[in-house]
């Protein structure tokens, strides 16, 4: 069994994108420019955003964070998109979710130029995404095919089978694993809490993502021995053994699943730190795209 | 074994939406009005987009033809969806595939506005439709699930099985089939070209979607006892029994098949006759979503 370090791989990429950006500076290029838009005091989000922002720091690129407060109008914050929209000296942004119940989301998202959406989140880059087009991915799908690319797993004609079909990854993992292209032309099974008979077809899997949010929902019996798995769980549950009172656990009992695979991504520092990283790769993308 | 009748229930559907129609025109509305580009001389094209045009005369439609000569460039037909796109008269518009080398199909269908992309190619309707909001489904998908929903097949938890990864039918399909909707909630899995154990993988399938382009390529041994079965394929072989010379083959067994089989599309009066009729149904959401 090997581990997937994705923090080791995505410090790597971070060093390669602080490079790029190196060279685009010295190429008389300005560094990108990674906006984000936080609404309201929520922890995890601050968090997130926080950690961006550093994020971006170590890579050089510029950053920005626009705060608004819990009672933002819809307009207010449509007015700022289309001046984000507008300005050439902004590469990206992201408009940190979840946002207040007033707000309709995917309104906010369609709003984004395409262009600038580095979270890959509006549809034309989803549908993009599904057509095998260039487009921004989402940061997570990406990340885990990242993974799959620089650890040389095999992938052509492999089974895979993503648990769970939700919009930012489920799905479109689902669609880029099965595009004409490495890593992709596999066969790809979605399941979900609907599905019948999930641990028997998990156990086809050559290839198994877990995107469900269940904590330690697959177990042993569900793995085929040799199975690559990708936990993209990373639930907070209460723990007498950490400061914080609660520990990251993902959607694979990992001390009963790991021995039967192949590779398989621990949590945390599997997908995690690589859905970190692809959100840099994106507006580093946008900026090239931006130039040609 | 009972047949899904194709041609039965897509002439329920035509004389829905000519009531729809009347009701619209008595309401002092306008008929929509659905444009077709067709360029060039290909028999098949010539062929869909006459019936296209009478589809729409039989419903009460208004329509138009747009013609060019294969030697039309790439910005005399993007002006030409420009103006469509503007023409608040014109409800929606097809540019008949495949169009000749010299242009960009992928930019010509880009160029269409999405609320007018009757098609339903865009990918921003590609992408809206695997998120799961409404949009204009692309035809043959969509004829697809009306037939389960009229034939009130059962989908949620059922292992959907779908021969083949196209833009137009294996991909939307898929990805229709795993909303949290009906038709739909199914367990969905891709395979293709690149795919092993394939004939094992159909045999799974509750419901098996057979859109790979290759004449009977499912044969009895692929299906599993009192499954559903829907082929997609259209493939001219060459026959001495008809006028023709060729008669219309589906990607199913079809003599082999039936009979293992509680519903089966036949080929011809499966799919096909639904794929022009969603088209119609398109049109009309169209000309609903531009009133709203």
């Amino acid at each position: 069994m090997q581990l997937i370090d994705g923090k080791l791989i995505s410090a790597q990429i971070k060093q390669e994108i602080a490079q790029e950006v190196l060279a685009m500076k010295a190429n008389g290029e300005t560094a990108p420019h990674l906006v984000a838009i936080l609404v309201g005091h929520d922890g995890g989000s601050e968090t997130y955003v926080a950690s961006k922002i550093t994020d971006c720091q170590e890579v050089g690129f510029q950053s920005s964070l626009i705060r608004y407060e819990d009672d933002v109008t819809e307009e207010e914050l449509l007015g700022t998109i289309d001046r984000l929209n507008r300005d050439a000296s902004i590469t990206g942004f992201i408009v940190q979710l979840p946002l207040p119940k007033h707000i309709d989301e995917q309104r906010i998202i369609e709003a984004i130029d395409p262009n600038k959406d580095v979270d890959g989140f509006h549809p034309i880059n989803m549908g993009r995404t599904l057509i095998g087009l260039p487009s921004l991915v989402s940061a997570t799908p990406a990340g885990i095919l990242e993974l799959l690319k620089r650890y040389k797993i095999e992938t052509s004609g492999k089974h895979c089978v993503v648990i769970g079909r939700s919009n930012i990854v489920g799905k479109p993992v689902a669609g880029l694993m099965m595009q004409k292209n490495y890593p992709g032309d596999a066969t790809v099974t979605v399941c979900h809490s609907r599905s019948k008979n999930i641990a028997e077809i998990c156990r086809q899997a050559d290839i198994l993502i877990a995107a469900i949010g269940q904590p330690e929902f697959v177990k042993a019996d569900m793995v085929k021995p040799g199975a690559v798995v990708i936990d993209v769980g990373t639930t907070r549950v209460p723990s007498t053994l950490t400061k914080s009172g609660w520990k990251l656990t993902g959607d694979v009992k990992f001390d009963e699943v790991a021995p039967k695979c192949s590779f398989i991504t621990p949590v945390p520092g599997g997908v995690g730190p690589m859905t970190r990283v692809e959100l840099l790769k994106n507006t580093l993308l946008a900026a090239k795209m931006r130039i040609n």
